[in-house]
């Protein structure tokens, strides 16, 4: 297996539905247009992408869709991780079957009490044992509420199918110690776009970020401006976006994300329930924020 | 339909797995067991039934090896929630059609920050529009970071099929609240048996209880006692029980209940990974705990 | 040193203020106020007397007016806790010498991470040691976010001049199992009036409640409910009590609080900035709230 | 009063006691031997002070040595926030009196539910309008679980006492939303030494860092390296030096910086009770890591 390059930009896409349904036409034609902008790959069944919300079968049709859509070149990446171990097996074979390239797997978290670093240690070594294509691990605690501490990653970067992990905590502390302690070829990549600049300085290999379905092209200017040594211009454009993010992906949430992706030319649609669409009025104050930020 | 009475003590039962696969003998032992303690009924699919590492096809499989080793006068409640809506909607009503009597609906919980108010009423009305059997709302924010609050307890007690709650707060004056604010019809059960005779003083219907599953007699005892008026007797079975209970259900999760199982003449088994079965040394710490309480 | 008996209800009562400065009469006729009705003593220096607003000047001036106002079978306690333990020491000396009786010492919080079991031990051992007045443990997460450990209160309960806990977590799993463990002349006091029935049943000495200096009278009934073997109508009062403790002590805080007093003949005024008083609009809600409680 | 410049290196210094009391002759051989490492100044009773240990009579005599010891040209800052408004405002005066230059004011925290927005602006209003020199903002939100949002921060950034804050928070999104938002002369610190690079990259002007105790001129390199925009010094040198961060200022607290300062030839001493010494086997990691990063 040659070794995959995950360094870039990567959109963590959201799922798109009509009527509640999905709508993979439209998946498509978002798909088709990220890629147009440089960004290095796809990240299907994220938390952006409403994954909790989706069974076994549409996870699937919503992966063959994204590949079927993407040029050759472009990385695939796809969340598979489920509360259990085994599951978790499971669906990251069948999504690797069906041409995903890479899995991000999330911590288990529902148990919260139980999920001691022995636990979560010997879940992601069971998970890559068995999986066909390269693990990354996803460490989300906004959602989760369990942290992946420096001492588990430095450990499981040691295995030889877990590849990197994205790290979405927002603390740069934490991702300057994974940096410190991993091995070169172990990809550390930031998930949330307000620590973007700053990750990339340290040495991070590239960033899955919400941003990135909304401002793919600034994220991706940041990303060559870090390669290239422009600093001044990277530290600029960060500060520039801060505000789109906080607002459309943290305040809004995935209706946030999808309502903006509406007004940006992409299909965003509602989330299904229980995520509520953004009002009215959020909708004015998210069309408000992407004009500020000259984005439309 | 006719009106259930939901007083009393329920197990919420663990899932039994031998070789990681679901072991219904056993289940179905172990449910003819607990049904000759004087219990009021049984919940399959709860926290403890590990129901998030369970596929839909064997929720499915559990409910009816359950309904079938009942006694007919025992209520079968079921955890059925899901993150989303249609989900939980759709797993309600296969459960319903196989023979659950009641579903008890875990809050959605992962896009924690939109879980409003209005999301979570939404889903909650959305549910019990659709359920052929009544819904019950489950508040456990050991589990899921999210607490329903009084206020939309309330707003949901009016609902012709919302029925009750089992709330696993552990915080009285929240039941306290709920008890003097939502209708003498609405049933609102104990989740956490160190706050059983508490609760049952306030004027909670009953509970459903981790600690039922090792000492269903002791929590029959406890909730008759309340009933006759013998507050005595409850405080001092009460006081019995705590350490047990923080023992074997917090201290060591469903492992540790499981482990319990197995020296009380149940099956218990391993619970499935990520969780961890007890070391030996935490085994030997829950058969004294056991022993001290006088229940081996 | 004669044994001291803590049971019954305690107001842990606010500092009155006048243009900033303590309004020394004022404390004093409400001290009068309050020891007409019933109560075993009075609390000064508590969390609702706003004592981290306090000089140590003004401790004193504090404790010397309620010892001069109050009968003398009132047991009079303070809260003398400090960050520092040579501090929490020197000012629990400085007020017994004055005529407190009892002091209660809150958990030092600001170090969080380094309040260890061995540290929080070692702290109230000391203070213990060389406090003229028995101490009492006071446990406050809500403000300290530090939890005193069953394992902590059992070890201190030990200790011969460590006598008793405040304990105002709101968890009664937690009281039982104090309860449970600790001798039986070391008094468990619970400091949340919406769990005061609970913890009474459950064999608590008596409850130190931000209610009782609004709602002395109905506290008490409720202790003497329990004490008679009357459950139903300490289950009644409690649930009929518990709205308007959260209302005006959680939601409104120690001004909601404040201004409840002035509108039941006692002298509230305002809190101490940077704690802002109620609203118009607030005041208007308790009002509310105390007419639909019966108490105005 | 001419502008001062916070630019720079600012390490939080330590409060030196022998047997529990003030050790003022080693404080100020510390102050000098850190001053001829080419630091911007010192901050005197910052949380590394213990100032939550020291009587307002001490904290003078600590500022007094500190403003005798320094250099005229080092910039002498003072931690001077209490709990109460009334009682920062005085505190300040007077350490403004006896030579302090700038005032570092933490947020009130006690009554955290009470920390509404207004509030908080309220209290940094009033101290500011008050104090004879400027006042910074100081949000650490590890000891005190309130967070300054950047709508707070924003809106104080326009009075004209208010002239920066040192952000102890960890999260950079955070600091690049202050950065994007302040006016140019409002000076964001950054005040977690994991954070270095990364904040200084988006535009902070310095740090205040218990880490550059120790290191100082590690810190020192890596703010000239930025400076300079050679960031692959800046981002190795950052990548170094966080272990030693994690271990010696966050696991083992003040007791393990003291004693780190023990063995690189400052004084150290003890923290005073209830914080603990780091025990023998703590001390060893101590060298082992100071030793690992070629400190000692």
């Amino acid at each position: 297996m040659a070794t995959i390059d995950y360094s870039g930009i990567i959109p963590p896409i959201p799922t798109p539905f009509k009527d509640g349904q999905l709508a993979i036409g439209a998946l498509q034609a978002n798909v088709e247009k990220w890629c147009r902008t440089g960004i290095r790959g796809i990240l299907a069944l994220g938390s952006n992408g409403e994954y909790v919300y989706l069974s076994n079968a549409e996870k699937l049709e919503v992966v063959r869709a994204v590949v079927a859509a993407a040029p050759k070149d472009r990385l695939i990446m796809v969340g598979s991780g489920c509360e259990g171990t085994a599951q978790t097996l499971r669906l990251t074979s069948d999504l690797a079957h069906i041409g995903a390239q890479a899995a991000l797997v999330v911590t288990p978290a529902y148990y919260g009490g139980q999920m001691t670093t022995a636990a979560l240690m010997r879940h992601y070594e069971t998970v890559a044992d068995g999986s066909p294509i390269p693990v990354l691990l996803y460490n989300v605690p906004k959602f989760t509420h369990i942290n992946l501490s420096p001492e588990i990653v430095v450990h499981l970067s040691a295995h030889p199918n877990i590849v990197g992990i994205k790290d979405s905590s927002g603390n740069v502390s934490q991702l300057a110690e994974y940096l410190h302690r991993v091995p070169a070829d172990f990809s550390v990549l930031v998930g949330t776009a307000g620590a973007l600049y700053g990750a990339l300085s340290l040495g991070c290999a590239g960033g899955i970020l919400a941003l990135a379905n909304i401002a793919p092209r600034i994220c991706i200017q940041i990303f060559d401006a870090v390669r290239s040594g422009d600093h001044e211009t990277a530290s600029r454009l960060q500060r520039r976006i801060v505000a789109v993010n906080t607002a459309v992906t943290a305040t809004y949430g995935v209706g946030g994300l999808k309502a903006a992706l509406d007004m940006l030319g992409y299909f965003g649609g509602d989330p299904r329930p229980p995520l509520l669409p953004p009002s009215g009025k959020d909708r004015d104050e998210i069309r408000r924020i992407l004009a500020a930020a000259e984005l439309i």
